[in-house]
């Protein structure tokens, strides 16, 4: 057995995107890496997992971006990002890993967007199980996107927290702005800026003349704060926030035990 | 248009459980009653939202538990509990309501399970809206559960939120104890106990003899608090725990800060 560390790669995006294969490179030297990532697309998802249909798994070519390919061994899940670091943990790795890194992710996942995000959904399954876990998002859209410069970031921090580890329950969500390595102003610790969307599902008629409805939406920034993730994308630092699992609104606790609940 | 508070009522069994029903009927005095749920049942879908296919909405005859039916507006939803809210919001409701009500769940809702429910994710999305919202769960499983006893206690919570409101941000995560009104020993406020999953994924062949794994496990309490969800329904409490959406650590910050991230 090896005494590397155990790295596992996951994603949202599915187990072809380019992100995923940019970051299992990109920390290939770090340890031995194995990738579970979704066959398919998994955006939006959440936390979701698989419980009331089965999951397969496939093993699959996998070829990282520096054709350090032959050497990753990678699987293919029917699932979500959560079911894959589930399956991965109990019935593919001979150890248990180091540490979790999902991404990178085609696009970000800043503010109240981390709530929908399969990609930091990998990341949180990792830290309930005990794992120090990262989510990676790339901050730019599009189908030629160069990850070259995120993965080098991915690099870093993934190296950082295997030596100083993270806190029981907290996993890192990092925003990585999509400018040149020359350009990076340098990495900010960073909360959740308040935002929210103005949705609005747009109403179209299918042939058959039955309504139906997308999601769609614009995204309003309602926090002024210098230390959120937003103002440290836009104003191109690497925004690293710490995420809790335990959803607990701890400060909550005091005030609302002052009510009275229930009639007698 | 009314002056009385309105209500929406959502939930993660689909709109034909039981436990909608009689949550429905169990508010239905407070204020004006809407229900938007999904079609079919969406247990463990975390805070997925649809984005990659359309959503279809069905006004749905809907009969309250209690006989009221024919006043309570329904609509079913081809989605999940956070689309349910946000085309609710967008697209149903001719005002912004004044609470959202999730429920009554088959089943708890409490600990690490709080990431994956459906149930929470309606009440989730309600915050995220800015809406005071609150999820219920009744804590038994099984085709006869008798909800009387639990939405006594929801109207009741539900009718303490419409009168005191909560803080932004926060929504409310409530598991009732499956144990006659008599029984009840009174509500606390709690916070989500830490525990864990033990996953064990069954392997099976499928008549073409390929593997496909169901997800199964023990659940770990790992939490000894006496102020925990999971030790008050233990002990016939009704458990109130403040949820927060915003996910940051923000006890993290400062040390995290103290790091240093990147190379120079």
């Amino acid at each position: 057995m090896s005494d590397r560390p155990l790295i596992l790669v996951s994603n949202d995006d599915g187990i072809d995107a380019k992100g995923i294969r940019a970051l299992a490179a990109a920390v290939s030297d770090l340890g031995d890496v194995v990738v579970v990532a979704p066959l398919e697309e998994q955006s939006a998802v959440g936390h979701a997992i698989t419980m009331r249909t089965p999951v397969r798994l496939r093993s699959w070519p996998f070829e990282a971006a520096d054709g350090s390919g032959p050497d990753i061994r990678a699987f293919a899940v029917t699932g979500t990002p959560a079911d894959c670091v589930k399956i991965a943990v109990d019935k593919l790795l001979d150890r248990r890993p180091d540490l979790v890194v999902s991404g990178v992710n085609h696009g970000a996942n800043t503010a109240v967007n981390v709530l929908y995000s399969g990609t930091v959904s990998a990341a949180t399954e990792g830290s309930v199980l005990g794992i120090p876990s990262i989510a990676f998002s790339l901050c730019a859209n599009g189908p030629d996107l160069d990850f070259r410069d995120s993965t080098a970031v991915a690099r870093q921090i993934s190296r950082k927290v295997l030596s100083v580890g993270l806190a029981p329950g907290i996993l890192l969500n990092v925003n990585i702005p999509a400018v040149a390595r020359g350009q990076l102003q340098g990495a900010m610790v960073t909360r959740q800026a308040r935002a929210r969307w103005e949705e609005e599902f747009v109403e179209r008629r299918d042939p058959f003349d039955e309504l139906y409805y997308w999601l769609s939406g614009r995204f309003v920034e309602l926090d002024n704060g210098a230390n959120t993730d937003l103002w440290a994308i836009s104003n191109g630092f690497v925004s690293i926030t710490p995420i809790d699992h335990d959803l607990t609104a701890h400060e909550q606790l005091e005030r609302l035990d002052g009510l009275r609940w229930l009639d007698a």
